[in-house]
C-alpha cells in the first residue's frame, strides 16, 4: 500500500548521534510539526490535547534485521519486541507534548526524531485508552533507565 | 512510500457494526495476530510484554474528511484530533493485551479491528515511555465514557 507524507517534522537533530532515543530523553527538545496545506484543516482542536502521537517514516534508518540488541539492552530481542528504527515498514511513533498550534504548524516538546522526518499521521493521546496502568516492562523490567551514550545505534 | 503487510489480524468482527471502537470496549474480544514467515523471527520476546501496539491498515474505511464528529462527540473535530479510521494515510493503532505467542501467531485480548485487517507493525508498550500520567483528555474531558451504539460511524 502506498502512503504519502502529510507533513514534515522540523527538529534540532541533524544526525542520529544528536538525536534522543525516546521523548523521555528529549524533554527539552522543541520541534515544529508542519502539516501540508491540504490536510491543515484536520488539525482543528489538536491543541486541546496535552499530548499527541506522531507517526512518521524512519526515512534514514539502516539495515532491517529481525533481531538485534536494542539501545536499552545488550541482549538481542526480536525487532517487534523493540522500538528500533530499522524494522519492516519503517513507521516510527513518538508521544510528544503539544505546546501550541499556529495554523498548520504544531509546536511540540519532547521530540526525538531527525530534522526533516516525513509525517504520516497525528493521533491524540487519550488517557482512557492509552494509559495502561498495569502494563509490564517486558525485558526492560530489570533495566534501569540509562542516559543515551554518545554513539548509540 | 510503499509499505507491505507483515501479517494479518484475525478477529471475531466481520462488519463495522460488530467492531468495538477502542480496545477498552473490547476487553473480552480475543484475536490472533498472524505474522508472515519472513518476519516471524522478529517476534522473539514479544510475549514478555503484557501489552503491545498494533499498527495496521484501515483497509475498509470510508471517505476521508478533514473534520467530522467522532464517535465520542456530537461536535466536529479535526481528523488529527480524533482516532477516526477515515483519515489521510489510514494507519490504525490499538493497544492490546498479549495472552500468548505460538511461533508466528500472537494471541491478544482487547482487539478492536475487523477480521482480516493487514498488519503493518507491532511495537511493545513500554510504560516508561508510553504511560503519560499528566496527559489531558482534550475535547474528551467533559465526555463520560459511553457504550458503543449499535450503528456507530
Amino acid at each position: 500500500m502506498e502512503f504519502e507524507p502529510i507533513g514534515v517534522i522540523h527538529t534540532p537533530f541533524q544526525t542520529k548521534e544528536e538525536c534522543p532515543m525516546q521523548p523521555m530523553y528529549a524533554l527539552g527538545a522543541v520541534g515544529k510539526v508542519e502539516v501540508f496545506e491540504p490536510y491543515a484543516s484536520g488539525l482543528r482542536d489538536v491543541e486541546l490535547f496535552s499530548h499527541v502521537y506522531l507517526l512518521y517514516h524512519f526515512d534514514r534508518s539502516g539495515e532491517v534485521k529481525m533481531f538485534r540488541p536494542p539501545f536499552l539492552d545488550d541482549l538481542p530481542h526480536g525487532v517487534f519486541a523493540t522500538r528500533h528504527p530499522c524494522r519492516p515498514n519503517g513507521i516510527g511513533m513518538s508521544i510528544v507534548q503539544v505546546l501550541k498550534r499556529e495554523n498548520n504548524v504544531v509546536e511540540v516538546a519532547g521530540i526525538d526524531v531527525l530534522d526533516g522526518t516525513p509525517l504520516l499521521d497525528i493521533k491524540p493521546y487519550m488517557p482512557r485508552f492509552d494509559k495502561i496502568d498495569d502494563a509490564s516492562e517486558g525485558w526492560l523490567s530489570e533495566k534501569p533507565p540509562r542516559p543515551k551514550p554518545a554513539g548509540r545505534e
